[in-house]
């Protein structure tokens, strides 16, 4: 992370007031479970109406998770009153995303004006053992002036 | 599509009993709507419980849903008594996915023994009007018997 | 391709001044073969200072050549006065770069204010045979106000 | 790197080899710095034939050296008498390369039987400064039976 610092002190609340809204996190049964400049983890359980053919995460559903997590990692580093967009990003499956518990981490590799890099992964937690199922890169835009919730200026 | 032969014509069959199985797709509302050789597209609706901090479809939804159009397109061509895995993809995000009906179409780009490479691309539909809003690569391996529902052999 | 028009009429002498600048273009004995609004084609010959190790055309060399290719689709559509830099590209490698002379394709999948987007492909050309080798997809964004060569305003 | 062990005793002898006969490597000016199990770096020096139009490093000859050591850091662990290929690679470009020498490193992820994963960088040293100006994510095969210098078995 190399010491980000947030230049919005409201940064958290800004964060967690966004995820709330992304109405896609509570479908798949996300937390936020960590928030800080820079870097962001969100988790979710095991459910069966996540699942791919074989029983294990669907790799779409894992990358949903890391990409709301890289973009909030981005989004506590923007200045209030601006909005976050993911602009691309690639992710590549290293193992079958089996497990009780996903954690999904984005860390702001890179912070420019208005494009940021985040390095994406997804936690595999099963009974105390932990596999990285997940890796991926992410690039961000900031739109400043555009608050992510319009009905609150 | 380039003119590809499916080596298994029980292709279409086999596809659609293994998008059955990824319980993820009837979680996003999604239907199989075309399978050819080299092939596919997915649909879903537009719904509250998709969307992402703006109310569009979140960009992990549609990602998902190419991520599985890509894999039924390269699955159609591999043999009977296999099956498919993402090995990664990339996508970019065109445009808000905006509509109220996403068409996803992957394709075969390059039809390997093991590995498969396909563009992906997430079409939003609104009232006849037609944008495309992600576009993506990605990269998939047969794996050779084993078959994609282990409990009919 | 999809109609895009260029907005500086002199987009391809601007283009062309830019690739000689590309000294790496030179070192490669890459040859630009041709810009439309949208479109840039690039060319190179086998040549074994290029190779990696089996003898084929290294795949660093054709992801350049791609790259330039795509930056000077996007550049054909940006504003006089403008430079254009890769944002991101990621390349997945069809077949092994075998060829006589190969062509590097950029096309612009997506124009924005700041951010394009390409398709890349290379083509490795062999006694009238052609194969796609190469297949990527680019990110670029437009510096409005910073000229491509600044010597020149 | 997570501790990675080479499976074949003389694995650094085997890249170095291999490295030789990349000629595009020599064309860049490309030293081999480093090889460890999981690991490859290589240098080159800030050269005006390398440059792109503004008279930095070219992305291309950047992505060529990362490309290069994320192959021989997997090589690195693959069996004797084996090849590497590159499936695809992403690089996102943090930074203008700018800077008297740059050295990119290659680092295994995941390694599998046949696939690996591997991170890039590339770094921009300029009078004890350093800036990371690439990162990119990489997918590697290995060709069993297939030694990468055939006339020699």
């Amino acid at each position: 992370m190399g010491g980000f610092a947030a230049q919005d002190p409201g940064f958290a609340e800004r964060v967690r007031a966004s995820f709330v809204r992304q109405r896609f996190m509570a479908t798949l049964g996300a937390r936020l479970v960590r928030v800080e400049p820079g870097l962001c983890e969100l988790e979710c359980d095991q459910r069966a109406d996540l699942t791919q053919q074989h029983g294990y995460l669907h790799a779409g559903a894992g990358a949903s998770l890391a990409d709301s997590a890289g973009g909030y990692a981005a989004y506590s580093l923007m200045p209030a009153g601006s909005s976050v967009l993911s602009v691309e990003f690639k992710v590549n499956l290293l193992e079958p995303a089996r497990g009780q518990r996903f954690l999904a981490r984005g860390r702001v590799l890179r912070s420019g004006r208005r494009l940021y890099v985040c390095e994406l992964e997804l936690e595999a937690h099963d009974d105390g053992r932990m596999r990285r199922c997940l890796y991926g890169v992410q690039t961000l835009m900031c739109l400043e002036g555009q608050p992510d919730d319009p009905s609150r200026g």
